[in-house]
């Protein structure tokens, strides 16, 4: 295959069209004439260009790397993280099949991804905003992160093939940054970019980065997010990275992907939908969040655990808990699961707490609480998620699994 | 830099002459002329063929990789063994200065290895065997593996750093598949490469692998060796990787090196203490072994904590416990060192229990018992080592510390 260099630079509506119109599967995917193609932007994340095309026999979805943070022009950025997204998709969409989107197109000098558009869909965050309410949207989230984890873990794989698989995305080095900087470190110290309700939530903000026990429990799972490759995460999985239609779940936007603890994408999906939980109004919406919670968590453990036993019985298991040890002996490999998933349990709680922290105090704020109009109302919610997680880090003894979590949460959120 | 692409031969003595004559540095460090040198072959390894040259200036150590495993010609092996040697000297020599060999050349075609060559020393194994001394070893050891591995850890380095240092070391598949297959996995089941001395200790044999407590402890301890990518390893540190003087100490045979958890080294170098502990008859012998075991631990814990404590103090650390957040909190510094510390000792006594097994169970098996010449004496030592080894995987929460396990040692051997 020979490959023309185009030189890098950023489409616009023509261009898009010219684009698609020289892919003939694209093209065809589209039908008719690329004049009749309607091509509209829908950038709404902070660092891609973003579109959809639509002609009058499908849709596709069209993203473009910037050399730049979309939203801040003046944060220059390497172009390489759709090219992440194009590896992430190709390495999940197999195992989560439709809990994803179709990989269409790859182009690796104009830093394009195409995939197929969703139809229908909403944004899960702006949907619960709206008061929307998607009763299978948490489950199918959890099978998600159960299958696109544990396929690409040596839990499943042997070691060659899961060092191989992972060996790429450990050079995410630009999006891992922003990671390690805006939510594990930057909140925890005086950093320029951090920034929150002032004046009102200053007492707590001063309150959390006083508590040695937080420290503490922040630095361990530094060290825990940096450390433990258990398996290839999304790395970005809060709800603006689910899209949601009747009777369909998505997962968008792979391009943080990396190795790494499982419970690091558990528990951003937790700690939004947490966040969720303390911003809505309404005690409906507070109802629907916990029973989001918990399926989610219910389904992640229970499909990961039942991918995990069938591996073994079929002696499809990698060399982490190796099909020979186990096969026979399913007291044993149901103890060391309970053991396993407790481990996950615990991080997805503590990644949970420091998710809320980041997006209330950090650079990258969640808009779930613009719904709460009245300002003082809207900082004491904030507090109160602020409290728990602060809790949570503080004392994790006390908040043990997410069913305990949801509890407190529903305690301190009614 | 041109390179002529020599196709890859096995260099036979007057091959190896010529090889270094044509390198003028090496040439120089021999001195006189090629003639005089005297090439001696001292391969003792399973693995790779190892010469020694004296010339009238100076000597070196030329190692190079077969295709196959040296002791068995039918088991065909990659030849890049030697690159990864070469690669962990580039490593950790700057941090560990005369702990280990300096690299003097390297040959990527024919994996042909030049480091200094020790004069004066024996291998560590064998002159315990001897009943030989050497006080200060172990405590030269523990030093090696807490510089070795702190800083080429996130807690010294950006992750950046750390993530490229250990990317190459994960592709070292070849010796990693050995470790996982022969320490990992195969003791633990019927397979054909395991033997031991039969029958006095197929009882033990057979109760340890029908024990479901240890096999889980295993089972966790292969996910912990996959997974758990705190620093790079040497991978290989037994006592026969370790070449002793009377006032100087080196670590060689770097070609296991990988990206693991930091006991995984910890443990190698205390289960064949332990084994020497085992195997030595004299009351005198033991008491040195033990004292080796203090040595070895202590020094490892310590130096390892004081590095990071300097490097948080002059704000040099990496992204695990980030400077920010401890700089100014020397309390819980300490409380989380603390902790990092237990775990990484936790996994010590763990690993060092799977090297004593794989060592007398499994396929390639140590010299150390070789010294008791009675075989039912031999076979009761080796029982004894593998109690304690079943102990310790069954019953972690008996033995949490290095001390607690030298003390319970101690008895056993006694
Ligand atoms: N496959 C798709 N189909 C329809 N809309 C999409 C699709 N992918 C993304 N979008 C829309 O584009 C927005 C930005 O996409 P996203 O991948 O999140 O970009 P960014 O990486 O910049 O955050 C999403 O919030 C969503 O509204
Ligand atoms: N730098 C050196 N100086 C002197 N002798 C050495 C040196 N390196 C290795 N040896 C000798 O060669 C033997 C084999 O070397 P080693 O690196 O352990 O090979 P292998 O990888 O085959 O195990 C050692 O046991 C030791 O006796």
């Amino acid at each position: 295959m020979t490959r023309s260099p185009t030189p890098y630079r950023t489409l616009d509506p023509a261009g898009i069209r010219a684009f698609l119109a020289a892919q003939p599967a694209l093209a065809t995917r589209l039908g008719g004439q690329p004049d009749a193609w309607r091509v509209r932007e829908v950038s709404d994340g902070n660092l891609n260009n973003v579109f959809l095309i639509d002609g009058p026999a499908g849709g596709v979805c069209f993203k473009q790397s910037l050399p730049h943070v979309r939203v801040d022009p003046d944060w220059k950025m390497p172009l390489d993280r759709t090219a992440f997204e194009a590896a992430y998709l190709r390495a999940v969409r197999p195992h989560v099949g439709n809990l994803t989107t179709e990989l269409l197109h790859f182009d690796p000098d104009l830093f394009v991804l195409v995939v197929e558009s969703l139809n229908g869909h909403v944004v899960l965050r702006h949907g619960l905003m709206q008061g929307g309410d998607w009763p299978k949207a948490a489950a199918a989230i959890g099978r998600f992160v159960a299958r696109a984890t544990f396929h690409t873990s040596p839990l499943a794989l042997k070691f060659e093939a899961s060092s191989a698989l992972l060996a790429p995305f450990a050079r995410n080095h630009t999006l891992t940054r922003i990671t390690v900087d805006l939510v594990l470190t930057d909140p925890y110290h005086a950093h320029p970019r951090n920034h929150w309700l002032s004046p009102e939530l200053d007492p707590i903000v001063a309150n959390l980065r006083a508590d040695p026990a937080v420290r503490r429990r922040v630095g361990q799972m530094q060290a825990r997010f940096l450390t433990c490759q258990q398996a290839l995460l999304h790395g970005d999985l809060h709800t603006g990275s689910v899209m949601v239609a009747d009777q369909d779940s998505r997962v968008i936007d792979g391009e943080f992907a990396l190795p790494g603890p499982i419970g690091f994408d558990c528990g951003l999906f937790v700690g939004n939908l947490l966040m969720h939980l303390f911003a809505t109004p309404t005690p409906e919406g507070r109802t629907r969040a916990l029973r989001d919670i918990t399926q989610f968590w219910t389904h992640f453990r229970q499909d990961f655990t039942t991918l995990w036993t069938n591996a073994v019985a079929h002696s499809h298991s990698g060399d982490a808990y190796a099909a020979p040890l186990f096969r026979d002996d399913p007291t044993s490999l149901q103890q060391v699961q309970t053991q396993f998933l407790d481990a996950i349990e615990a991080d997805t709680i503590a990644f949970a707490a420091l998710e809320i922290i980041r997006r209330l105090t950090g650079y990258a704020h969640v808009a779930d609480f613009d719904v709460i109009a009245d300002r003082t109302a809207r900082a004491a919610r904030q507090e109160a998620a602020l409290r728990l997680a602060q809790d949570l880090l503080a004392h994790p003894e006390h908040t043990s699994t997410v069913a305990a979590l949801s509890a407190r949460a529903a305690d301190r959120a009614a």
